[in-house]
């Protein structure tokens, strides 16, 4: 059978995600791995977890636990989620919530509700890995989110296809961990109204911050200048999978009821509904532990950080220069301009047993060969600084 | 923010399913329902389900089930349905199987894979709604799979779109009941060999027969003309939902090697991986008590189906006429030409309170209308003869 010559033209921009293959280097001993954005499962509340699930399956329950259940997702968790985003200044109702499988899901349906082929998307570059494979099978063009472009030069550079939305994850970014000012989130409202597009806002960092005080997410501010969530063209993506457990597929979105009712029926067609006892235990376990669960983590995840940027500080040659995230769980560093960050893979592989990612593939361009993406979430204290220290060590070699 | 504008073009396509909304009058009291294709939550092995869910959130493996996990799915159970396969005809390796959120899931992922705008999908008339609703998304055009078109005529009909697969589900399908013959079966490989496309079994009801002898699959009749798995074009789906639980969303792909690489790819991009912890229970669920519990459901099943038929038999006035099926959830119905099966509905709520699905939304072209889908999965032998008699009484009124 000649299978190629079948498949859509999609097919050809689908290709494996390096760090998902990266991931299979963890299970060989003794690597000390930077790599994928990985939670510590000791931070799991996984005793919360066994008693939730127990009770979705106690005899209250189990006949709904284990049944179909409606694509918007689990009531109960969707009136949680109004909770929770009022705490950030987000005023909307259960309807204007969507549970989905990961916030990874909500990028592929955002992908599939705005993107016909050679229709603009807005990206920073870099941005993060999965949005660019999520809205790649959609077969947009990207174009430069960050910059000095006004709106003008966008629509210019639209060209045939038009600018859908601009996407950004404006908390300790996946991959940079940089977080965008207030007054950044503000012009980016001004531009999107200008353009007239949707503003795609990954909020799944949000949770994680460790110093500093917190900025509204853009769709607060939003509803802030436009009154209610119906005049907001911001669509935010919430997760789960950074505070409570990623294996559980738990995410959200927020937004403006047409484009919910939307994706109600893309989820409809896609896969039905989100395991309803994922959803149950998911909302058991928030409302019982949310908010003392989440210092923890911070705590933990915060000590790390310090850890990494103090080791880098040490062990760092000149010319390496470094972001320093204010949360989340990255630090982007960028070598000397011709150093490769794929070459200084192998090598560290090779040489001291170190592994992170290589920059390049998250600039939709293909540039940035020069930067890497340090995760330091999975590891302790102790081999962070092992661990850059031999890092160091390659580099200066 | 104007909204629609911004859609791909996609978006005109997704409609509601009439039967996700029908779902919402389950909640009403009273209503005796032959709609959604529901299995029995009292059937679901939900003591098996906790102590799965226990141990999987036990010391041992709590890390790795609330943790992120590989796109192609948990091996364990990627292993338990090679074997399972094997007791169908299909010889496979790790390799060759996917995990999904269900089999809806796979289907979505196919007409991505495959169809790019315009392309030709092969789909019967009638045929899963799901089905429709999941291709629709990718801008196909559909072409009637049965009747008496040769290869030719296909390929003719297909005009400037491809013809990329033929879909159906041979098993007591959804909506029909009906069971493709042997001889059927290898025609159907004729075709599919001399119009060079895939095709796509939809295994959901397969382990639900309720008496004659089971036909292989057509994967396994195909493997049996060509040896290995992948030579063949055939790209089989499965699901959990049917025999252990819906809720969970659990389901398969096995195909050749080519195939499933690239659903990895698309599953990677558009949600990471199925629920780890899903996949555990129903790996252990499987293990400890498939080929027990199954029969239960089969016994079940069957003496629904049974009572149904003569109630049928007995209250249908003349010209009615409807299937006799070997398994599966559904009994269709054929009311006299100028009944529609949507005002039946409406009269049949009104009067009576029994729902049901009109037929016509499983036909590509709107055709149908003299149609009705009855499920007789979830309603014990004396409400389905009630329900019957009533809708006899709505008929002959």
């Amino acid at each position: 059978m000649s299978q190629h010559p079948l498949f859509a033209t999609r097919a050809s921009r689908m290709k494996a995600s390096e760090i998902r293959e990266l991931l299979k280097l963890l299970d060989q001993p003794g690597i000390i791995s930077f790599a994928g954005g990985i939670p510590d499962p000791a931070l799991f509340p996984a005793e919360a977890f066994s008693q939730a699930f127990q009770q979705a399956l106690g005899p209250d329950m189990q006949a709904q636990a284990l049944q179909y259940s409606v694509s918007e997702g689990y009531a109960p968790l969707r009136r949680w989620l109004v909770q929770h985003m009022r705490e950030f200044g987000v005023e909307c109702d259960m309807d204007n919530v969507l549970i989905t499988s990961g916030s990874q899901q909500a990028l592929d349906y955002l992908g599939k509700l705005f993107l016909s082929p050679g229709d603009t998307a807005l990206v920073g570059w870099p941005t993060y890995l999965g949005a660019l494979a999520a809205f790649n099978a959609y077969e947009p063009r990207f174009d430069r989110l960050n910059g000095n472009k006004g709106a003008d030069e966008f629509r210019a550079a639209a060209e045939d296809g038009a600018v859908k939305f601009a996407y950004l994850s404006p908390d300790f970014a996946n991959p940079t961990g940089e977080t965008l000012t207030r007054p950044g989130r503000e012009a980016l409202l001004n531009l999107t109204d200008e353009l007239d597009c949707a503003l795609i806002e990954d909020g799944a960092y949000q949770a994680l911050r460790y110093d500093g005080d917190p900025i509204p997410p853009i769709l607060a501010l939003e509803q802030a200048r436009k009154g209610s969530i119906e005049n907001c063209r911001t669509i935010y993506c919430g997760s789960f999978s950074k505070t409570l457990s990623p294996g559980l597929r738990m995410g959200w979105v927020v937004a403006a009821k047409p484009i919910i009712s939307q994706m109600v029926l893309l989820k409809q067609a896609a896969d039905l509904h989100s395991a309803t006892i994922n959803q149950m235990a998911v909302h058991q376990v928030a409302e019982a532990c949310f908010d003392t669960h989440i210092p923890k983590v911070r705590d933990t995840y915060r000590a790390r950080r310090d850890a990494m940027l103090d080791a880098l500080q040490q062990h760092m040659p000149d010319g390496v220069a470094w972001t320093r995230p204010e949360g989340g769980m990255f630090v982007w560093v960028t070598l000397p301009s011709g150093i490769s960050g794929s070459d200084l893979l192998a090598q560290a592989l090779d040489t001291v047993k170190v592994a992170f990612v290589p920059g390049q593939a998250f600039f939709p361009d293909g540039s940035g060969a020069n930067t890497i993406r340090l995760s330091f979430s999975n590891s302790d204290e102790a081999t962070i600084r092992e661990g850059i220290r031999r890092l160091g060590q390659v580099l200066r070699a």
